[in-house]
C-alpha cells in the first residue's frame, strides 16, 4: 500500500493538512506505522503550502523520514511541468533541458527507491490549465532515472498513455518491467469505473505490477477494485481527506488504517515494506 | 444484501451449521437484524440435514421467520433437479410435470416476495453429478411463478445462461425486468474474477438489478466486486462459513456484520428491507 | 458508410489527392455513387492544399455536391482550434468568441444535415503540437449547432472524452441522442484495437449510433470491427490512401467500393442515404 | 485458416453436402487448394451420412487426402460422447475405457498433426440432448494424444471451459502451449459476439494461438472477429452452408475463397500450410 501524504494540488480545507516539511515527514512516518509500505512524496513550500520543487525541501522531508524509518519505500514524484504553476514557470520557458535536470535532480537526492514518471498530460479542471509532459522530456527523464539506479514508475491517466508507454519501452527510455499506476476519475481522463481499470490492467505487460487508484470520492472504491484485479493500493491526503461521505480522516495514518480494515474484510493482506521491495525487485 | 443461511450442499464442518427449521429461521432473523434485507431460503431435513423440498419444512421455516419479522424479503429457491440426489430422484423419473409442480408448490407457500429460478445446469464437482434445469421445465416454472404473484429471479452460472435468459424473456416465460444473480467460482462455470462479473453485468438488460456472488473463498471479494459494478450483495453460510482465510464465522449474522463493515469501508451503504422492496418493485 | 474525402492533415504523396474544391466535390459525388451515404467534408485552399476554414470554400464544395446529389448526407467538420495552424492563429488569439462564430459559421452554410464536434484535444504527433477544444468553446458551439437545426456528432479520441460528453449532455450543450464517432489509432489516443473499440461502445448511451474508425493502416480493420460491434463505418482519403499494404487506392470511390466488398463478405449491407437519414433521425 | 468440411451434425439440405469418404476427401483437397492450411476432419457413414467413429472410415478419408496432399494439416476430431447418439451408445455404456480408446484410436491413425479435444459438454438444442465430456475421460485422452505425438487442441464452448483447461494444464493432461478453439453461438454456450470472443481470448495463456469461430450465420462475422483479435480462422460446411444470407456456397472451396477475399479486404493474409506448421510448432 502506498500512502500519498500531501500531493501538489491546492490544499483542501482540513484542520491538519500537512505542508511543512516536518509535518509531511511526520505524516509519512505515521502512515508507514499504520501499514503503508510506500510513501509517495511531494513537498510544499513551508510558508504557503504551494507545490515546491526545491531540492532543499525534498532533502529535508526525506531526511526526516529516513532518520526514523529506513524500511519504508520512498516514491518521489518528478511532478508535472505546468505552465502557470508558480515556481515552475521560469524553468519551463527557459529550457526544457534545465527543467528535466531540475526536476530529476530534485528526485535523485537521497536515492529514493522508486521514481514516479507521469506518462502523459492531464487536463486539470480545478486549475483550468493543461499540464504537459512531452515525449522528449520524458524520455530524457527516463534515462536519467535509470542511470541513477532508481526504479521508475509509469503513471497513466488515459488510454493513450499505455500506447505511449509501449513506445517508451521500445525506445529503451523505460525498462520493460516497471510498475504502473493508473489514475482514475480525473477530469478528463479514464473514469473511476471497474471497466476502465480492467481495460487499463489489460494494456500493461503480463505480470507487470500496478497500483490503480481513484481521486477524491473514488479513493476507497478504486483501492478495492485494484486489489480485486491483482493490483496494489494507494490512499492518502493527496487524493482525498475523506474516509467516506461525511467522514473526514484526522490524518493520513487514519486513512491508511481504514484501508487496511477494508482490505482485511475483503480477505486480503497488506504487504510489509520488505515484501514490497521483493515484489518490485528493489534491493532490501 | 441477501443472506443465504443454509443452502442445499453437503454441510461443512462447523460447530453450529443450521439445518433444523427452528435454527434456520433463527439464523434468518439474526441475519436480518444484522442488516440483510433479503433471506435466501433453503430448507433441510430436520434429522439428517439433507436438502429438503418438503412443503411442510418450508411452511415451518417461513412461518417462524414471519412470526417475528414481516419486513425482510424472502427469496425461496426452486432448487435444482438433480438425478441421484436423494429425495428428488423418484419425482424426476416419474414425470417432469410432477417435479415442476412439486418444486414450485414448495415455493409458493406463504407467497414469498421473490422466487429463485436456476437458469441453467451446473456441473457439481463436489458431488460428481450434473444437475439439469431444462428449458421446458423452467418455462413452466416461470409462468407458474408469475401467475402466483411472485417476482422471479434468474440465476446464471455461465455465459450461455444469459442468452438463454434472453430467449425466456422473448417467450414471455420471465418478465423483462427481473433481477439477476450471477454465481461465480463454481466448477465449472463463470470464474470468480472481475472480468467475468463485468462480462455478466454487460449481458443483462440495461438497468436490471443484479447480485453477483462468489462461492467459498470468493464470497467477500465477489461481494465487493458486485458493489463496485453497481450490483447487490449476497453472503451467507450457503456459500462459505469463513469470514476470511483461517477465520470462521460463528453464524450467519456474524458474516452479515463483517460484510456490512466491508461495504462501509468501501464507502457504501446497505439498503433496508423497505428500500430493497422499492428497488425491486415489490409492494411494501 | 461515411466517406471522408480529404481531411485537413498534410496531404500524402498521391497522384490524385483531392484539394481543389471542384475535385473534392467530384470525389464526394463519386464516393456517394459507390455507396457512401454520408460525406465528411473538410475543405482546403485551392492553391496550396492547406486546411481552409473559409466560408467561401465550404460554400463552393457543398454547392457543387448538392448541384448533383440532394440525397447524400453532408457531415461538415467544425475542425480543431490549433495554435500554429495557419489561418486559424489570429482568430484564436484575438477572442475565443470570434473563433467559435468563425468555425461554426463555416459549418452552418447550406444547412448540412450533420455537424461534427471534436470532444477533446488531440496530441498531434505528426505536427508536434497540441490541438485544444476546450469546454466553454465546445459548449457554445454545441448550442449554436442545435439552434441552427443541425445534428451534432461527438468525436471521441480518448476514454476521458466519453466522460466529457456525458457532462456536456448533462449541461444541455448536446442532446442525449446524438451519434458518436470513435477515432482510434492516433498518437496518443485510444489504440486501434478490438478491446478499445468495445470499451468505447460500452461508454455511450444504450442504443446510441456510432461510427468507429481507425487512422492509416487501421482503416479497414477498424471498419470491420465497428460493423461487428453494431456500429457504422467510415473510410476515405482523410484516413488513408491505401486499400491495404502496398495497394494504393486510385480515389475515394475506389476505397468505398473496397469497403463495400468487405462488408458484403462479412455478411453485412451498406445503408442507403435514405435509410441512414432514418437511422439518424434526420428528415428526409 | 481451417476448413471443417462436413462435421457430425445432421446434414442440412444442400445439393452437394459431402458425406461419402471420397467426397469428403475431395472437398478437403479442394479446400486446401483454395487456401485452407488445416482441414478439420469428421467422417460419416457412407450410406446414411450419420456421424461415424469407425477407424476404417477415418483411414479411408485421411488416405485419400494424403495421396494427393502431404502439406495440409489434418485436425482430426475426438468427437463427443453423446448418450443417444446412434453408433456411440453401446460403447459409452459398456466402458468409458473402451470409449476413450475407441475414439482416440480413430484419431491416431495416420498420425494427424493435430488432435481436437472438446473441453466441455455441450447442450445440443437441435437434438435435445446433453453431450458430455467428463474430466477423467478427457484427461485420459489428453495423455494418449500426447503420447502418440500429436498436438492437442482445446475446444471451448463456455466460460467455465477455460477454467477447466487451466486445471487440465495443471494436471499435465495437456501441455501449456496448445492452440485453443472458441466455438461461439451454440445453444447455449458463449454467444457469437465481439465481447464474448474478447473475453475468451483474455482467458487463454498469453501468446497462445487460437481460432475463434461461429456457427451458422455467425460464421463469417466471427471469422472476421477472430482475425481482428489476433486469432486464426475457421469456416466450412460443418458450420454453415451459406456464404451470407440467401447465398448458398456450392462447396467448401467456395466458402474458403469467400473467406480469403474477406480477409484480403480487411488487410490480412492467409498463412500457407508451411507457415501454419511453424506457427503451431508442428514439424514440417
Amino acid at each position: 500500500m502506498t500512502c500519498a501524504v500531501t500531493g501538489s494540488s491546492p490544499m483542501p480545507t482540513h484542520p491538519d493538512f500537512p505542508f511543512r516539511p516536518d509535518h509531511v515527514a511526520a505524516e509519512a512516518l505515521a502512515a508507514a506505522e499504520a501499514g503503508a509500505s510506500i510513501i509517495h512524496v511531494h513537498v510544499r513550500d513551508r510558508e504557503t503550502g504551494d507545490p515546491s520543487q526545491a531540492l532543499e525541501d525534498y532533502r529535508e522531508v526525506v531526511g526526516l523520514i529516513r532518520a526514523k524509518n529506513n524500511e519504508v519505500i520512498l516514491n518521489v514524484t518528478t511532478g508535472r511541468a505546468a505552465p502557470g504553476c508558480r515556481g515552475m514557470k521560469t524553468r519551463r520557458l527557459r529550457s526544457r533541458h534545465t527543467d528535466v535536470h531540475g526536476r530529476t535532480a530534485a528526485g535523485t537526492y537521497s536515492r529514493p527507491a522508486a521514481r514516479h514518471v507521469h506518462a502523459r498530460h492531464l487536463y486539470d479542471a480545478a486549475m483550468g490549465r493543461v499540464a504537459i509532459n512531452l515525449d522528449p522530456m520524458i524520455t530524457k527523464m527516463g534515462h536519467m532515472i535509470q542511470d541513477a539506479g532508481v526504479l521508475p514508475e509509469i503513471e497513466c491517466f488515459e488510454a493513450g498513455d499505455f500506447v505511449f508507454a509501449d513506445d517508451l519501452m521500445a525506445k529503451g527510455a523505460i525498462p520493460k518491467h516497471v510498475p504502473f499506476t493508473f489514475v482514475l476519475g480525473t477530469k478528463y481522463g479514464l473514469p473511476a469505473t471497474s471497466e476502465a481499470m480492467l481495460y487499463a490492467r489489460n494494456q500493461i505487460p503480463r505480470g507487470a505490477r500496478f497500483t490503480g487508484f481513484g481521486v477524491s470520492r473514488h479513493s476507497m472504491p478504486m483501492a478495492a477494485q485494484s486489489m480485486l484485479l491483482g493490483g496494489n493500493i494507494r490512499v492518502g491526503f493527496e487524493d482525498t481527506i475523506y474516509l467516506r461521505r461525511g467522514q473526514m480522516a484526522a490524518n493520513n495514518a487514519d486513512m491508511v488504517r481504514w484501508a487496511v480494515e477494508m482490505v482485511d474484510r475483503m480477505g486480503g493482506d497488506i504487504a510489509s515494506a520488505g515484501e514490497t521491495r521483493a515484489m518490485l525487485g528493489l534491493k532490501q
